[in-house]
Protein backbone atom coordinates (compact mmCIF):
# COMPACT_ATOMS: atom_id res chain seq x y z
CA UNK A 1 0.00 0.00 0.00
CA UNK A 2 2.70 2.45 0.60
CA UNK A 3 3.85 1.92 -2.99
CA UNK A 4 0.38 3.07 -4.30
CA UNK A 5 0.49 6.02 -1.82
CA UNK A 6 4.65 6.40 -3.54
CA UNK A 7 2.94 6.60 -6.79
CA UNK A 8 -0.23 8.65 -6.01
CA UNK A 9 2.00 11.42 -4.40
CA UNK A 10 4.09 11.55 -7.61
CA UNK A 11 1.74 11.47 -9.50
CA UNK A 12 0.18 14.64 -7.50
CA UNK A 13 3.15 16.84 -8.21
CA UNK A 14 2.76 17.00 -11.64
CA UNK A 15 -0.82 16.68 -11.84
CA UNK A 16 -1.16 20.60 -12.80
CA UNK A 17 0.83 20.35 -16.05
CA UNK A 18 4.15 22.26 -15.86
CA UNK A 19 3.70 23.68 -19.49
CA UNK A 20 -0.11 25.64 -17.94
CA UNK A 21 0.22 29.35 -17.31
CA UNK A 22 -0.77 29.21 -13.59
CA UNK A 23 0.17 31.94 -11.66
CA UNK A 24 3.36 31.22 -9.48
CA UNK A 25 1.86 31.54 -5.90
CA UNK A 26 -1.28 29.57 -6.77
CA UNK A 27 0.40 26.58 -8.20
CA UNK A 28 2.49 26.85 -4.48
CA UNK A 29 -0.63 27.29 -2.62
CA UNK A 30 -2.16 24.45 -3.92
CA UNK A 31 0.71 22.19 -4.02
CA UNK A 32 1.73 22.96 -0.61
CA UNK A 33 -1.47 21.45 0.81
CA UNK A 34 -1.50 18.65 -1.56
CA UNK A 35 1.79 17.49 -1.02
CA UNK A 36 1.70 18.00 2.58
CA UNK A 37 1.18 14.00 3.49
CA UNK A 38 -1.48 12.44 5.11
CA UNK A 39 -3.11 8.38 4.61
CA UNK A 40 -3.96 8.75 0.70
CA UNK A 41 -6.62 6.80 2.47
CA UNK A 42 -9.39 7.51 -0.28
CA UNK A 43 -6.73 7.58 -3.39
CA UNK A 44 -5.67 3.80 -2.12
CA UNK A 45 -9.23 3.16 -2.05
CA UNK A 46 -9.89 4.12 -5.73
CA UNK A 47 -6.92 2.27 -6.76
CA UNK A 48 -7.81 -0.87 -4.17
CA UNK A 49 -11.46 -0.93 -5.44
CA UNK A 50 -10.06 -0.86 -9.05
CA UNK A 51 -7.76 -4.03 -8.78
CA UNK A 52 -10.34 -5.85 -6.67
CA UNK A 53 -12.19 -6.01 -9.97
CA UNK A 54 -9.48 -6.65 -12.59
CA UNK A 55 -9.25 -2.74 -13.55
CA UNK A 56 -5.98 -1.34 -14.26
CA UNK A 57 -3.97 0.57 -11.97
CA UNK A 58 -3.04 3.23 -14.30
CA UNK A 59 -6.65 4.17 -15.28
CA UNK A 60 -7.00 4.33 -11.59
CA UNK A 61 -4.51 6.82 -10.95
CA UNK A 62 -5.95 10.15 -12.59
CA UNK A 63 -9.32 9.37 -9.99
CA UNK A 64 -6.83 8.96 -7.63
CA UNK A 65 -5.59 11.78 -7.77
CA UNK A 66 -8.75 13.70 -8.32
CA UNK A 67 -10.67 12.60 -4.74
CA UNK A 68 -7.15 13.65 -2.96
CA UNK A 69 -7.83 17.02 -4.54
CA UNK A 70 -11.07 17.45 -3.33
CA UNK A 71 -9.92 16.15 -0.02
CA UNK A 72 -7.42 18.54 0.32
CA UNK A 73 -9.59 21.45 -1.20
CA UNK A 74 -12.28 20.72 1.18
CA UNK A 75 -9.29 20.70 4.58
CA UNK A 76 -7.84 24.05 3.13
CA UNK A 77 -11.53 25.65 3.29
CA UNK A 78 -12.28 23.80 6.32
CA UNK A 79 -9.35 25.65 8.19
CA UNK A 80 -10.39 28.87 7.28
CA UNK A 81 -11.01 31.57 10.22
CA UNK A 82 -14.67 31.86 9.04
CA UNK A 83 -14.80 27.97 9.48
CA UNK A 84 -12.61 26.48 12.16
CA UNK A 85 -10.15 28.70 12.24
CA UNK A 86 -6.70 25.83 12.58
CA UNK A 87 -3.46 27.39 12.47
CA UNK A 88 -1.92 23.95 12.20
CA UNK A 89 -2.63 20.58 10.09
CA UNK A 90 -0.73 17.33 10.22
CA UNK A 91 2.01 19.78 12.44
CA UNK A 92 2.55 22.26 9.07
CA UNK A 93 1.03 25.81 9.21
CA UNK A 94 -2.51 25.85 7.65
CA UNK A 95 -2.34 27.14 3.98
CA UNK A 96 -4.10 30.65 4.83
CA UNK A 97 -1.51 30.72 7.45
CA UNK A 98 1.17 30.53 5.06
CA UNK A 99 -0.46 32.13 1.68
CA UNK A 100 -3.21 34.32 3.24
CA UNK A 101 -7.15 33.82 3.44
CA UNK A 102 -7.87 35.06 0.05
CA UNK A 103 -4.99 32.59 -1.70
CA UNK A 104 -6.67 29.54 0.57
CA UNK A 105 -9.77 30.38 -1.24
CA UNK A 106 -7.97 30.30 -4.58
CA UNK A 107 -6.77 27.46 -4.38
CA UNK A 108 -9.53 25.23 -2.84
CA UNK A 109 -11.26 26.56 -5.90
CA UNK A 110 -8.70 25.83 -7.82
CA UNK A 111 -7.84 22.43 -6.58
CA UNK A 112 -11.78 21.08 -6.57
CA UNK A 113 -12.00 22.15 -10.33
CA UNK A 114 -8.71 20.39 -10.99
CA UNK A 115 -10.24 17.41 -9.80
CA UNK A 116 -12.91 17.50 -12.53
CA UNK A 117 -9.90 17.79 -14.86
CA UNK A 118 -8.14 15.23 -13.91
CA UNK A 119 -11.07 12.81 -13.49
CA UNK A 120 -11.16 13.25 -17.52
CA UNK A 121 -8.09 11.86 -17.76
CA UNK A 122 -8.59 8.43 -17.24
CA UNK A 123 -10.61 8.72 -20.51
CA UNK A 124 -8.49 10.74 -22.60
CA UNK A 125 -4.99 8.69 -21.41
CA UNK A 126 -5.90 5.25 -20.39
CA UNK A 127 -8.77 4.66 -23.00
CA UNK A 128 -11.43 4.22 -20.40
CA UNK A 129 -14.52 4.63 -22.07
CA UNK A 130 -16.48 7.84 -22.04
CA UNK A 131 -19.97 6.68 -20.06
CA UNK A 132 -17.81 5.84 -17.42
CA UNK A 133 -16.02 8.23 -16.71
CA UNK A 134 -18.86 10.87 -17.06
CA UNK A 135 -20.62 8.54 -14.09
CA UNK A 136 -17.82 8.94 -12.17
CA UNK A 137 -17.71 12.64 -12.82
CA UNK A 138 -21.38 12.33 -12.16
CA UNK A 139 -21.04 10.75 -8.47
CA UNK A 140 -18.07 12.96 -7.57
CA UNK A 141 -20.40 16.23 -8.26
CA UNK A 142 -23.23 14.17 -6.12
CA UNK A 143 -20.92 13.10 -2.92
CA UNK A 144 -18.86 16.19 -2.83
CA UNK A 145 -21.57 18.60 -3.49
CA UNK A 146 -24.25 20.14 -1.69
CA UNK A 147 -26.58 16.95 -0.86
CA UNK A 148 -23.20 14.87 0.07
CA UNK A 149 -19.78 16.35 1.58
CA UNK A 150 -20.24 20.38 1.02
CA UNK A 151 -24.12 19.19 2.76
CA UNK A 152 -22.30 17.43 5.63
CA UNK A 153 -19.64 20.12 5.95
CA UNK A 154 -22.64 22.80 6.62
CA UNK A 155 -24.42 20.40 8.75
CA UNK A 156 -21.75 20.32 11.12
CA UNK A 157 -20.95 23.76 11.58
CA UNK A 158 -24.69 24.48 12.62
CA UNK A 159 -24.72 21.40 14.44
CA UNK A 160 -22.20 23.19 16.70
CA UNK A 161 -24.89 25.52 18.27
CA UNK A 162 -25.48 21.68 20.00
CA UNK A 163 -26.52 18.46 18.75
CA UNK A 164 -29.39 16.63 20.44
CA UNK A 165 -29.34 13.44 18.64
CA UNK A 166 -27.37 10.34 17.45
CA UNK A 167 -28.97 10.88 14.13
CA UNK A 168 -27.83 14.34 13.40
CA UNK A 169 -24.28 13.44 14.01
CA UNK A 170 -24.37 9.98 11.93
CA UNK A 171 -25.68 12.45 8.75
CA UNK A 172 -22.52 14.60 9.57
CA UNK A 173 -20.24 11.84 9.40
CA UNK A 174 -22.08 10.33 6.74
CA UNK A 175 -21.62 13.18 4.60
CA UNK A 176 -18.80 15.10 5.63
CA UNK A 177 -16.65 12.14 5.76
CA UNK A 178 -18.32 8.56 4.32
CA UNK A 179 -19.38 10.42 0.69
CA UNK A 180 -15.93 10.59 -0.22
CA UNK A 181 -14.97 7.19 0.94
CA UNK A 182 -18.22 5.77 -1.04
CA UNK A 183 -17.05 7.89 -4.30
CA UNK A 184 -13.39 6.42 -3.86
CA UNK A 185 -14.91 3.49 -3.93
CA UNK A 186 -17.10 3.56 -6.52
CA UNK A 187 -15.59 5.41 -8.49
CA UNK A 188 -12.29 2.29 -8.71
CA UNK A 189 -15.11 -0.08 -9.52
CA UNK A 190 -16.53 2.07 -12.23
CA UNK A 191 -12.57 2.20 -13.85
CA UNK A 192 -12.89 -1.98 -13.91
CA UNK A 193 -16.49 -1.54 -15.29
CA UNK A 194 -17.98 -2.91 -12.30
CA UNK A 195 -21.68 -4.37 -12.57
CA UNK A 196 -24.76 -2.58 -10.65
CA UNK A 197 -24.37 -4.65 -7.94
CA UNK A 198 -20.84 -4.84 -7.40
CA UNK A 199 -21.15 -1.59 -7.58
CA UNK A 200 -23.94 -1.57 -4.82
CA UNK A 201 -21.27 -3.72 -2.81
CA UNK A 202 -18.29 -1.12 -2.92
CA UNK A 203 -20.96 1.37 -1.80
CA UNK A 204 -22.11 -0.50 1.25
CA UNK A 205 -18.30 -1.08 1.80
CA UNK A 206 -17.62 2.47 1.57
CA UNK A 207 -20.70 3.67 4.07
CA UNK A 208 -19.96 1.21 6.42
CA UNK A 209 -15.77 2.05 6.67
CA UNK A 210 -16.57 5.46 6.34
CA UNK A 211 -18.54 5.55 9.40
CA UNK A 212 -16.49 3.39 11.20
CA UNK A 213 -13.40 5.39 10.48
CA UNK A 214 -14.79 8.15 11.18
CA UNK A 215 -15.51 7.13 14.63
CA UNK A 216 -12.63 5.59 15.11
CA UNK A 217 -11.25 9.79 14.73
CA UNK A 218 -13.39 10.83 17.24
CA UNK A 219 -12.24 7.73 19.52
CA UNK A 220 -8.83 8.55 19.33
CA UNK A 221 -9.03 12.14 19.86
CA UNK A 222 -10.70 10.85 23.13
CA UNK A 223 -8.07 8.10 24.08
CA UNK A 224 -5.48 8.29 21.22
CA UNK A 225 -1.44 9.16 21.79
CA UNK A 226 -0.54 12.69 20.79
CA UNK A 227 3.08 11.52 19.70
CA UNK A 228 1.62 8.98 17.34
CA UNK A 229 -1.25 11.14 16.46
CA UNK A 230 1.03 14.17 15.63
CA UNK A 231 -1.64 16.72 17.49
CA UNK A 232 -3.52 16.86 20.83
CA UNK A 233 -5.91 14.99 22.09
CA UNK A 234 -9.12 15.89 23.66
CA UNK A 235 -9.32 18.49 21.16
CA UNK A 236 -13.25 17.35 20.63
CA UNK A 237 -14.05 18.04 24.31
CA UNK A 238 -12.30 21.32 24.25
CA UNK A 239 -14.55 22.46 21.84
CA UNK A 240 -17.83 20.95 23.47
CA UNK A 241 -17.87 19.10 20.40
CA UNK A 242 -20.32 16.23 20.28
CA UNK A 243 -19.02 13.05 18.86
CA UNK A 244 -20.32 9.52 18.99
CA UNK A 245 -18.40 8.63 22.55
CA UNK A 246 -20.17 11.68 23.57
CA UNK A 247 -23.57 10.05 22.92
CA UNK A 248 -23.00 6.50 23.14
CA UNK A 249 -19.87 5.98 25.61
CA UNK A 250 -16.21 4.66 24.82
CA UNK A 251 -16.83 0.97 24.76
CA UNK A 252 -20.40 0.41 22.30
CA UNK A 253 -18.59 3.40 20.21
CA UNK A 254 -15.87 0.66 20.12
CA UNK A 255 -18.66 -2.21 19.37
CA UNK A 256 -20.08 0.37 16.81
CA UNK A 257 -16.49 0.28 14.96
CA UNK A 258 -16.26 -3.42 14.94
CA UNK A 259 -19.50 -4.24 13.96
CA UNK A 260 -19.07 -1.65 10.58
CA UNK A 261 -15.32 -3.04 9.66
CA UNK A 262 -17.52 -6.63 9.90
CA UNK A 263 -19.87 -5.14 7.85
CA UNK A 264 -17.93 -3.60 5.64
CA UNK A 265 -15.90 -7.18 4.79
CA UNK A 266 -19.16 -9.24 4.35
CA UNK A 267 -20.55 -6.51 1.72
CA UNK A 268 -17.80 -7.25 -0.70
CA UNK A 269 -17.29 -10.99 0.56
CA UNK A 270 -18.94 -13.77 -1.01
CA UNK A 271 -17.56 -13.42 -4.11
CA UNK A 272 -18.93 -10.69 -5.61
CA UNK A 273 -15.69 -8.94 -6.09
CA UNK A 274 -13.01 -11.05 -7.27
CA UNK A 275 -10.41 -10.27 -5.01
CA UNK A 276 -11.41 -8.17 -2.42
CA UNK A 277 -7.80 -9.10 -0.40
CA UNK A 278 -7.00 -5.89 -0.85
CA UNK A 279 -10.33 -4.00 0.16
CA UNK A 280 -10.34 -6.68 3.44
CA UNK A 281 -7.07 -5.20 4.42
CA UNK A 282 -7.85 -1.86 4.80
CA UNK A 283 -10.87 -2.62 6.65
CA UNK A 284 -9.04 -3.89 9.50
CA UNK A 285 -6.29 -1.50 9.17
CA UNK A 286 -8.38 1.34 9.65
CA UNK A 287 -9.75 -0.07 12.73
CA UNK A 288 -6.82 -0.98 14.14
CA UNK A 289 -4.95 2.47 13.89
CA UNK A 290 -3.89 4.37 16.50
CA UNK A 291 -3.37 7.61 14.42
CA UNK B 1 -33.08 36.52 -25.92
CA UNK B 2 -35.08 37.98 -22.69
CA UNK B 3 -36.96 33.95 -23.46
CA UNK B 4 -34.27 32.38 -22.80
CA UNK B 5 -33.24 34.17 -19.65
CA UNK B 6 -35.99 33.64 -18.27
CA UNK B 7 -36.30 29.96 -19.31
CA UNK B 8 -33.14 30.12 -17.48
CA UNK B 9 -33.94 30.98 -14.59
CA UNK B 10 -36.75 28.66 -13.80
CA UNK B 11 -34.26 25.74 -14.73
CA UNK B 12 -32.14 27.91 -11.97
CA UNK B 13 -34.67 27.80 -9.54
CA UNK B 14 -34.93 24.01 -9.91
CA UNK B 15 -31.11 23.18 -10.43
CA UNK B 16 -30.98 21.08 -7.11
CA UNK B 17 -33.18 18.66 -7.22
CA UNK B 18 -36.16 19.44 -4.18
CA UNK B 19 -35.97 15.58 -3.38
CA UNK B 20 -31.99 15.49 -2.25
CA UNK B 21 -31.40 15.85 1.22
CA UNK B 22 -29.44 19.58 1.17
CA UNK B 23 -29.42 21.95 4.75
CA UNK B 24 -31.69 24.21 4.30
CA UNK B 25 -29.09 27.07 4.57
CA UNK B 26 -26.77 25.94 2.57
CA UNK B 27 -29.81 25.80 -0.09
CA UNK B 28 -31.06 29.47 0.81
CA UNK B 29 -27.93 30.50 0.46
CA UNK B 30 -26.87 29.21 -3.35
CA UNK B 31 -30.63 30.28 -4.04
CA UNK B 32 -29.94 34.32 -3.37
CA UNK B 33 -27.76 34.59 -5.25
CA UNK B 34 -28.09 32.23 -8.05
CA UNK B 35 -31.54 33.79 -8.33
CA UNK B 36 -30.15 37.61 -7.50
CA UNK B 37 -30.52 38.43 -11.19
CA UNK B 38 -28.04 39.65 -13.64
CA UNK B 39 -27.39 39.60 -17.30
CA UNK B 40 -27.11 35.65 -17.44
CA UNK B 41 -24.97 36.62 -20.75
CA UNK B 42 -23.31 33.32 -20.30
CA UNK B 43 -26.33 30.95 -20.48
CA UNK B 44 -27.64 32.99 -23.26
CA UNK B 45 -24.48 32.51 -25.09
CA UNK B 46 -24.53 28.55 -24.66
CA UNK B 47 -27.95 28.24 -26.19
CA UNK B 48 -27.14 30.76 -28.84
CA UNK B 49 -24.41 29.05 -29.99
CA UNK B 50 -25.74 25.74 -29.40
CA UNK B 51 -29.03 26.71 -31.88
CA UNK B 52 -26.50 28.64 -34.25
CA UNK B 53 -25.10 25.56 -34.88
CA UNK B 54 -28.46 23.61 -35.26
CA UNK B 55 -28.36 22.27 -31.29
CA UNK B 56 -31.03 21.39 -29.18
CA UNK B 57 -32.24 24.36 -26.44
CA UNK B 58 -33.48 21.89 -24.27
CA UNK B 59 -29.83 20.10 -24.49
CA UNK B 60 -27.88 23.27 -24.05
CA UNK B 61 -29.95 24.02 -20.91
CA UNK B 62 -28.21 21.62 -18.52
CA UNK B 63 -24.76 23.51 -19.50
CA UNK B 64 -26.64 27.01 -19.67
CA UNK B 65 -26.99 26.50 -15.98
CA UNK B 66 -24.34 24.76 -15.25
CA UNK B 67 -21.73 28.01 -16.62
CA UNK B 68 -24.51 30.00 -14.54
CA UNK B 69 -23.21 28.57 -11.07
CA UNK B 70 -20.00 28.73 -11.98
CA UNK B 71 -19.74 32.41 -12.93
CA UNK B 72 -22.30 32.89 -9.61
CA UNK B 73 -19.71 30.75 -7.44
CA UNK B 74 -16.94 32.83 -8.24
CA UNK B 75 -18.78 36.07 -7.23
CA UNK B 76 -19.60 34.70 -4.31
CA UNK B 77 -16.39 34.17 -3.30
CA UNK B 78 -14.84 37.57 -4.90
CA UNK B 79 -16.93 39.31 -2.75
CA UNK B 80 -15.44 37.76 0.58
CA UNK B 81 -13.91 39.84 2.80
CA UNK B 82 -10.48 37.96 2.19
CA UNK B 83 -10.76 39.37 -1.39
CA UNK B 84 -12.69 42.37 -2.74
CA UNK B 85 -14.93 43.03 0.73
CA UNK B 86 -18.19 44.10 -0.73
CA UNK B 87 -20.77 44.30 0.92
CA UNK B 88 -23.35 45.04 -2.27
CA UNK B 89 -23.95 43.22 -5.49
CA UNK B 90 -26.27 44.45 -8.13
CA UNK B 91 -28.07 46.55 -5.11
CA UNK B 92 -29.04 43.61 -2.92
CA UNK B 93 -26.36 42.24 -0.23
CA UNK B 94 -23.58 40.07 -1.12
CA UNK B 95 -23.93 36.88 0.08
CA UNK B 96 -21.75 36.46 3.03
CA UNK B 97 -23.50 40.09 4.22
CA UNK B 98 -26.94 37.76 4.74
CA UNK B 99 -25.75 34.08 5.44
CA UNK B 100 -22.23 34.98 7.27
CA UNK B 101 -18.84 34.29 5.74
CA UNK B 102 -18.73 30.48 6.47
CA UNK B 103 -21.84 29.38 4.50
CA UNK B 104 -20.93 31.89 1.59
CA UNK B 105 -17.42 29.42 0.91
CA UNK B 106 -19.47 26.52 1.00
CA UNK B 107 -22.60 27.80 -1.30
CA UNK B 108 -19.88 28.98 -3.25
CA UNK B 109 -18.13 25.36 -2.99
CA UNK B 110 -21.50 23.99 -3.48
CA UNK B 111 -22.47 25.97 -6.42
CA UNK B 112 -19.07 24.80 -8.29
CA UNK B 113 -19.18 21.39 -7.56
CA UNK B 114 -22.86 20.74 -8.83
CA UNK B 115 -22.37 22.68 -12.09
CA UNK B 116 -20.10 19.54 -13.01
CA UNK B 117 -23.34 17.22 -12.02
CA UNK B 118 -25.47 19.77 -13.89
CA UNK B 119 -23.81 19.38 -17.36
CA UNK B 120 -23.73 15.32 -17.07
CA UNK B 121 -27.46 15.63 -17.03
CA UNK B 122 -26.91 17.26 -20.68
CA UNK B 123 -26.12 13.44 -21.55
CA UNK B 124 -28.92 11.68 -19.10
CA UNK B 125 -31.67 13.46 -19.90
CA UNK B 126 -31.15 14.90 -23.52
CA UNK B 127 -28.82 12.21 -25.24
CA UNK B 128 -25.66 14.31 -25.86
CA UNK B 129 -23.44 11.44 -26.65
CA UNK B 130 -21.18 10.93 -23.43
CA UNK B 131 -17.52 11.69 -25.74
CA UNK B 132 -19.03 15.20 -26.36
CA UNK B 133 -20.29 15.59 -22.54
CA UNK B 134 -16.99 14.84 -21.26
CA UNK B 135 -15.39 17.39 -23.28
CA UNK B 136 -17.50 19.96 -22.00
CA UNK B 137 -16.43 18.29 -18.50
CA UNK B 138 -12.60 18.93 -19.59
CA UNK B 139 -13.35 22.27 -21.02
CA UNK B 140 -14.89 24.11 -18.14
CA UNK B 141 -12.06 22.43 -15.50
CA UNK B 142 -9.93 23.73 -17.58
CA UNK B 143 -11.49 27.11 -18.74
CA UNK B 144 -12.82 27.66 -14.44
CA UNK B 145 -9.57 26.51 -13.31
CA UNK B 146 -6.44 27.02 -11.94
CA UNK B 147 -4.80 28.14 -15.97
CA UNK B 148 -8.45 29.80 -16.04
CA UNK B 149 -10.65 31.85 -14.24
CA UNK B 150 -9.09 30.96 -10.80
CA UNK B 151 -5.72 32.15 -12.37
CA UNK B 152 -6.68 35.55 -13.84
CA UNK B 153 -9.08 35.97 -10.30
CA UNK B 154 -5.31 35.53 -8.62
CA UNK B 155 -3.62 37.58 -11.51
CA UNK B 156 -6.15 40.25 -10.57
CA UNK B 157 -5.01 40.24 -7.01
CA UNK B 158 -1.80 39.97 -7.21
CA UNK B 159 -1.73 42.79 -9.98
CA UNK B 160 -3.67 45.06 -7.36
CA UNK B 161 -0.22 45.94 -5.98
CA UNK B 162 0.49 48.25 -9.40
CA UNK B 163 0.43 46.61 -12.86
CA UNK B 164 3.02 48.41 -15.38
CA UNK B 165 2.02 46.90 -18.27
CA UNK B 166 -1.23 46.28 -20.58
CA UNK B 167 -0.01 42.72 -21.44
CA UNK B 168 -0.98 41.93 -17.51
CA UNK B 169 -4.24 43.49 -17.46
CA UNK B 170 -4.79 41.11 -20.77
CA UNK B 171 -3.72 38.52 -18.61
CA UNK B 172 -6.49 39.05 -16.51
CA UNK B 173 -8.97 40.14 -18.15
CA UNK B 174 -8.44 36.86 -20.62
CA UNK B 175 -8.63 34.73 -17.87
CA UNK B 176 -10.85 36.45 -15.13
CA UNK B 177 -13.56 37.26 -17.87
CA UNK B 178 -12.85 35.84 -21.42
CA UNK B 179 -12.38 31.90 -20.89
CA UNK B 180 -16.07 31.39 -18.87
CA UNK B 181 -17.26 33.17 -22.24
CA UNK B 182 -15.12 31.50 -24.54
CA UNK B 183 -16.49 28.29 -22.54
CA UNK B 184 -20.00 29.26 -23.10
CA UNK B 185 -19.89 29.32 -26.44
CA UNK B 186 -17.66 25.93 -27.30
CA UNK B 187 -19.78 23.97 -24.96
CA UNK B 188 -23.19 25.35 -27.08
CA UNK B 189 -21.04 24.33 -29.87
CA UNK B 190 -20.19 20.56 -28.31
CA UNK B 191 -23.89 20.19 -27.55
CA UNK B 192 -24.89 20.66 -30.97
CA UNK B 193 -21.55 18.86 -32.49
CA UNK B 194 -19.27 20.74 -33.79
CA UNK B 195 -16.24 20.44 -35.79
CA UNK B 196 -13.12 21.23 -35.13
CA UNK B 197 -12.88 24.01 -37.03
CA UNK B 198 -16.26 25.20 -35.57
CA UNK B 199 -15.11 24.80 -31.98
CA UNK B 200 -12.35 27.12 -33.15
CA UNK B 201 -14.74 30.07 -35.23
CA UNK B 202 -16.30 30.04 -31.75
CA UNK B 203 -13.87 29.85 -29.54
CA UNK B 204 -11.98 32.78 -31.13
CA UNK B 205 -16.03 34.90 -31.18
CA UNK B 206 -15.34 34.01 -27.37
CA UNK B 207 -12.33 35.62 -27.05
CA UNK B 208 -12.88 38.84 -28.55
CA UNK B 209 -16.25 39.26 -27.12
CA UNK B 210 -15.25 38.22 -23.75
CA UNK B 211 -12.36 40.97 -23.72
CA UNK B 212 -14.89 43.21 -25.09
CA UNK B 213 -17.06 42.91 -23.16
CA UNK B 214 -14.69 43.56 -19.93
CA UNK B 215 -13.00 46.64 -21.38
CA UNK B 216 -16.56 48.06 -21.99
CA UNK B 217 -17.14 47.45 -18.23
CA UNK B 218 -13.62 49.30 -17.58
CA UNK B 219 -15.28 51.87 -19.73
CA UNK B 220 -18.84 52.23 -18.16
CA UNK B 221 -17.07 52.79 -14.57
CA UNK B 222 -15.40 55.48 -15.81
CA UNK B 223 -18.29 57.33 -17.86
CA UNK B 224 -21.34 55.45 -17.11
CA UNK B 225 -24.52 56.50 -15.76
CA UNK B 226 -25.01 55.51 -12.35
CA UNK B 227 -28.63 55.25 -12.58
CA UNK B 228 -28.52 52.50 -15.57
CA UNK B 229 -25.92 51.15 -14.25
CA UNK B 230 -26.95 50.24 -10.53
CA UNK B 231 -24.15 51.30 -8.85
CA UNK B 232 -21.61 53.98 -7.85
CA UNK B 233 -19.03 54.68 -11.33
CA UNK B 234 -15.62 55.84 -11.24
CA UNK B 235 -15.06 52.90 -8.56
CA UNK B 236 -11.90 51.73 -10.14
CA UNK B 237 -10.46 55.07 -9.79
CA UNK B 238 -11.06 55.79 -6.62
CA UNK B 239 -9.51 51.83 -5.91
CA UNK B 240 -6.54 53.08 -7.97
CA UNK B 241 -7.26 49.68 -10.37
CA UNK B 242 -5.67 49.84 -13.67
CA UNK B 243 -7.85 49.47 -16.36
CA UNK B 244 -7.52 49.67 -20.43
CA UNK B 245 -8.71 53.69 -20.19
CA UNK B 246 -5.82 53.70 -17.85
CA UNK B 247 -3.21 52.40 -19.79
CA UNK B 248 -4.78 53.76 -23.55
CA UNK B 249 -6.96 56.02 -22.98
CA UNK B 250 -10.52 56.50 -23.36
CA UNK B 251 -10.98 56.72 -27.21
CA UNK B 252 -8.67 54.26 -27.85
CA UNK B 253 -9.94 52.03 -25.65
CA UNK B 254 -13.16 52.36 -27.66
CA UNK B 255 -11.94 51.53 -30.78
CA UNK B 256 -10.54 48.53 -29.02
CA UNK B 257 -13.94 47.41 -28.05
CA UNK B 258 -15.24 48.46 -31.67
CA UNK B 259 -12.18 46.20 -33.09
CA UNK B 260 -12.67 43.12 -31.29
CA UNK B 261 -16.18 43.21 -31.75
CA UNK B 262 -15.70 43.59 -35.20
CA UNK B 263 -13.07 40.48 -34.84
CA UNK B 264 -15.58 38.18 -33.35
CA UNK B 265 -18.02 38.38 -35.98
CA UNK B 266 -15.72 37.87 -38.48
CA UNK B 267 -15.01 34.69 -36.81
CA UNK B 268 -18.43 33.16 -37.07
CA UNK B 269 -18.97 34.62 -40.41
CA UNK B 270 -18.27 33.75 -43.63
CA UNK B 271 -20.66 29.89 -43.48
CA UNK B 272 -18.82 28.22 -41.06
CA UNK B 273 -21.23 28.84 -38.48
CA UNK B 274 -24.58 27.66 -40.42
CA UNK B 275 -27.27 30.53 -38.30
CA UNK B 276 -25.07 33.02 -36.44
CA UNK B 277 -27.14 35.69 -36.40
CA UNK B 278 -27.88 35.67 -32.71
CA UNK B 279 -24.19 35.28 -32.10
CA UNK B 280 -24.18 38.51 -34.04
CA UNK B 281 -26.71 40.46 -32.55
CA UNK B 282 -25.21 39.72 -28.90
CA UNK B 283 -21.95 40.94 -30.02
CA UNK B 284 -23.38 44.23 -31.45
CA UNK B 285 -25.97 44.50 -28.13
CA UNK B 286 -22.95 43.94 -25.59
CA UNK B 287 -20.35 46.84 -27.31
CA UNK B 288 -23.64 49.51 -27.26
CA UNK B 289 -24.49 48.40 -23.72
CA UNK B 290 -24.76 51.04 -21.40
CA UNK B 291 -25.03 49.20 -17.57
Amino acid sequence: MAEVSELVASRLQTAIPAEWSVPETLRSSMEYSLMAGGKRLRPLLVVAAAEALGGSRDAALPVACAVEMVHTYSLIHDDLPALDNDDYRRGKLTNHKVFGEAMAILAGDGLLTHAFHSITQAGRRYGVPAEQVLAIVEDLARYAGPSGMVGGQVADMEGEQGLTELEQLRYIHEHKTADLIVFSVKAGGRIAGAADEQLKALEQYGRSVGLAFQIQDDILDLVGDERKLGKKTQSDVKQQKVTFPYFLGLEASRAEVEMLTAAAKAAIGGGIVPQPERLLDIADVLVRRDH
